[in-house]
Formats: structure tokens, C-alpha cells, sequence
């Protein structure tokens, strides 16, 4: 693991990996950094920039070799151990990141989703959904170490200081909520509304392109 | 409706109004650029630079009036007529976006759902469930124009296209797949993996923070 490496850097390697692992790379073996910031609509620039923080060189006829590539991308921001996951609340969406976790990034794996209301008891691959009652047990159990929010505002915090207080390091907040967690807790906000609202102002009848 | 507002502020625009929705401003009616920019955690610059692009000004002692600002935040971004979104996977968080745009932005409404497996139809609020077989004819019948998708990867293109070929003009993307779609399509990608991937990177035990 490299330290130090910038949020966004970080959030970009985690990007060009899982665009490289769907790229033809038996055919093409080699990819330049401008193909690449194309495949994610961002500047290129961008993308030496971050590759040059993890020390990657590419061939400057054939540009980045990249199975390689994935794998340095692994070194820099993988962690060493396997750090586990929960979510509460949005279980059919904890299926699909596990599915995704499971089959690619083996150091990162999700072990638990909890629901709020009281519909039976599931389970998916190795995932078994739990009763939220049964929280703090199985976090504590599991030590899982980060946790993805998903339940109606009104509980987000209530259920915030529990999920920590199960010693759970950093936190995915889908909600809408400003979570109120001690500074040492890591909080990435995931802001759907916002995004809704951005699509709809640039979709509605109204709206006039520039130009 | 203002033309032309640069993504980024949309996107913040609505943010601010949530802060600001959820703010005492019985008690206190008015805010700092400052404060804001702290709620959110962001530049207090951006906070006057986009204000100024909505030519909302505050008062130089006191700040800004919050409901003015609320009220003007809707003038800018709102669309004047309801604008109608499905759900297509993840039919949990289709419920918790259908209740905040329920409460509180009008001229956004969730109008139907659809689940990839056989699980039997469900209603909530006014929010019906269908199975995915009926999703051409529902997008139709409805007039949707915004769709959310988060189903499986290897569906992800397949789907989209369906939902493209049913008029819809925007989709909030929640499978790691780049989507193929036309250009007029208005695409915003909302990636968990690369979010849950820097989280991973900033708890473990390993990192060590800088300074």
C-alpha cells in the first residue's frame, strides 16, 4: 500500500482498474493514458498524474502495459488484509457490490446486510441479512471495519452512533442525513438526491444546451 | 429555470437546500457563506461564487436569508413541471428517494419500480413495483424521463437500452458498466465500488494519515 495517496487519486485507481478489467487486454495488451481518461470522460492529464503518484511508467510508443497496470493498482491501494464490510438497510444493493467484491477485489468483503423492517431472514452467496436488532453483535462478531448506510433519514443518525460505537472505522452514507460521528470515524457521503436533481435539470424540456 | 448553470453547482445547489431544509432557521433565519460552506464541508468560495450565478445576494452583517434562498434554489434548478422517475434493481432505495421527493421537491416523482427476479409484486406509497418484463410499457405509459439503474453488470447495457428505446432521456448509473447510449442521453454515473474502495484505502490499519 502507498500512503498519502490523494482521496480523488485513490477514488480514480479504484476507477481505471475496474475499466481495465473489462477492457480486450488479451487483444491489446497496451493502453495510452488518453485512451484511457476517454473509457472515463476525465482528463488525461489526470491520469498520468495518478499513475506517476504510484510510481507506474508506461512505453511511450505502446503507453501502459495493462495487466500490470491492474496489478500495481492492487499494491497502492489494496490493503494487505481483508477488511470487512456491512450494510444496513439497501440489501438487494449489498448483493450486487458482494457479487462485484467477491469476484474481484479479494480484500474487501461483505459479510453481513441488516434490514429494518421485519421480513424473514435471507441469504445470498455467503451473505446472510440479519434483523437489525442483531446489529451490534454481529458487527462486533465480524469486526467489520466499514459499513454502507441506507435507511430513512429519521433513524440515520441513531443508527450511525450504533454502527461506531460496534467499532466500525469508516461509513458510507447514502442517506441525506450530516452525520454526527467522531472526527477519527472516515464518512464518505454518496448523495443520491443530488444526483437526481443535477439529471433533472439537465433533462427537462426546458433546458437549452449551451451553444 | 436558469440556463446553463455549470454541473458542479446544480449538484451543490442541491445540496444546499437540503443543509438548508434541515436547518433551525426559525431561530435563525439567516446564514454565512462560511457556515454553509462548513456544513458541507466545502470552500466557502463556492458557496458565493455559485449564489452569484443565481444572482442571490445576502446582507453584508447578517448573510443570507434561508428561505428566500430555499425558494431561489427552486427558481434556478426546479423544472416547472413533474418530471417522472422509475427504478430499475434496488427497489429499497427507490422507496427512500420516492418519500424525501414526495416531502419535499414537487416536480420530482417516483413512479414505478421493477425488480429483475420474481419476487411478487409490492406497492409503497404511491410507488408500485413491477416485475421487469413490464418495463417498456409502464416507461411509455408513464412518460418517464429519468431512470435509476442498478442491476446486474452483465444486464447493465441490455437494460439501458430498453429503457433509452422507451423515451427516457436521463439515467443515474449504479452499475460499474460504462453505459453505450446515445449522445443526447444524459448519463450520471454514481460509482459505490470506487467509493467503498477508498473508504477501504483510508480505514485500514495500515494507512497511516499525513503529517
Amino acid at each position: 500500500m502507498i500512503n498519502n495517496l490523494p482521496p480523488n487519486t485513490v477514488e480514480r485507481l479504484s476507477l481505471y482498474r475496474r475499466v481495465l478489467l473489462n477492457y480486450p487486454y488479451e487483444e491489446n495488451p497496451f493502453i495510452h493514458s488518453h485512451r484511457l481518461a476517454h473509457l472515463l470522460k476525465i482528463n488525461p492529464a489526470h491520469v498520468r498524474r495518478d499513475l506517476m503518484l504510484i510510481s507506474f511508467t508506461g512505453d511511450i510508443h505502446k503507453g501502459y502495459n495493462i495487466k500490470k497496470l491492474i496489478r500495481e493498482i492492487g499494491e497502492a491501494i489494496d490493503c494487505r488484509y481483508v477488511q470487512k464490510v456491512a450494510f444496513v438497510g439497501i440489501g438487494d444493493m449489498g448483493r450486487a457490490v458482494a457479487e462485484y467484491f467477491n469476484n474481484v477485489n479479494s480484500k474487501l468483503k461483505v459479510v453481513a446486510t441488516f434490514r429494518i423492517n421485519n421480513e424473514p431472514a435471507t441469504q445470498f452467496l455467503d451473505v446472510k441479512c440479519y434483523n437489525i436488532a442483531k446489529m451490534n453483535e454481529v458487527l462486533k462478531k465480524e469486526k467489520v471495519e466499514i459499513a454502507v448506510l441506507a435507511v430513512p433519514q429519521s433513524f440515520a443518525n441513531e443508527i450511525a452512533k450504533a454502527i461506531v460505537n460496534a467499532g466500525v472505522k469508516g461509513i458510507l452514507n447514502f442517506t441525506s442525513v450530516y452525520l454526527k460521528v467522531p472526527k477519527s470515524i472516515h464518512v464518505e457521503n454518496f448523495d443520491m438526491i443530488a444526483k437526481m436533481e443535477k439529471l433533472a435539470y439537465f433533462t427537462n424540456k426546458d433546458f437549452c444546451p449551451a451553444g
